[in-house]
């Protein structure tokens, strides 16, 4: 792992790297049977795509506004008829998303580190999800781009990383299991760990990352 | 149709309105048999997801290199093997996609008015296709984003539409089967008519179509 020596801090993503976003499937079940995995999979793609578009077209609005649109979109997409209780339930299910199982031991290991967390998600929805998962403890900054408007991966969001924590972009490293982040992260000039649970294939987006691991304890192990 | 009276010209977007995207299915199920569908879907959605997360971290490249990516990933994440023959075969299925059966006949309709693509692709895409359909000739303009080298739904793609017809962005409307191609036409002022040819639901991104239709020749219909 090249100039892995170098790295000062990390900046952890949070959907999808810590925490595992299609943990609502239960959920999404019990509400509308055989439908669960479906609409995990549609909340999850409108949710990323509307930061994407609602960023280009400046016109944010904070994740948990965002994230609640998509869900709507995909019960409607799937004829499936949610009612505003349903949709609270449903919204309250992102406040208490499980952790990877790798997710506390790693950062157990790695806690000698300063770690941050570095999310699209807003303080109101990230505070009650640390807390819930216990993992606030481990953080030295909750950092997210509700701060300055505007969703990964712009470059003024990875520059925030870098100016929260006090160093240079090629001291520090993103951990995220998504691609599109590890790009926006190395476009700045940052380091990228890209964590890769599933085996899945780089996207060609003109950037890779410095290392590869198959989950954060891999990594923990490495830098430790 | 409230304010259809003020619009002065068309600007027509090409993927997905004017040509049917999935015209190659065909071939892909021809290379690939029992994965053509999937292979097309895939397809699009990276090459959509790409020239979003591009344009935000400020590393354009053009549609024709997007879209080329954009199928080396999606065969690879559905294991097809495909060869740069393969690949080039596919590739070139999209300077022949097939014009909605309503495309020329609107067109034909609509011809004493402005009308201009306003397209994502590059000339060199943009050029052969619209070519090999014969609908050039309905064009006053055509537009396209490799000139400022960003891609819609970002303003700067709308402010060139406008300055290119030398037109107000009131006085203009988009036309677009793409629901986020409206809302960014809609928020920088222009007016949009969504062609809504299977009955999709809307996204939920701040805005709404200043009308929808359920073809083109339905649109051409009501402003001729």
């Amino acid at each position: 792992m090249p100039n892995s020596a170098k790295v000062q801090a990390l900046l952890f993503d949070v959907y999808g790297t810590l925490f595992d976003v299609h943990s609502v499937v239960q959920q999404c079940e019990q509400q509308f049977p055989g439908k669960g995995v479906a609409l995990s999979q549609l909340w999850r793609t409108k949710q990323l795509e509307y930061t994407w578009q609602r960023s280009l077209m400046h016109r944010y609005e904070p994740f948990h506004v965002v994230t609640r649109a998509a869900l709507r979109v995909a019960c409607r997409a799937l004829a499936l008829e949610a009612s505003a209780a349903v949709l609270d339930q449903l919204i309250g299910a992102y406040l208490h998303l499980k952790p990877y199982p790798d997710t506390v031991p790693a950062l157990q290991q790695l806690k000698k580190m300063p770690l941050a967390v570095f999310s699209n998600g807003s303080l109101q929805m990230l505070g009650p999800l640390l807390a819930n998962a216990g993992i606030e403890k481990y953080m030295s900054h909750v950092i997210s781009v509700d701060e300055i408007h505007v969703f990964k991966p712009d470059p003024r969001v990875y520059a925030l990383g870098c100016q929260r924590l006090g160093v240079e972009a090629k001291q520090v490293a993103l951990v995220s299991s998504n691609f599109w982040d590890i790009c926006g992260a190395r476009a700045y000039g940052m380091q990228a760990f890209w964590i890769n649970r599933t085996g899945a294939g780089m996207d060609e987006l003109g950037f890779e990352p410095t290392a590869v691991f198959a989950s954060l304890t891999q990594m923990a192990d490495q830098l430790a």
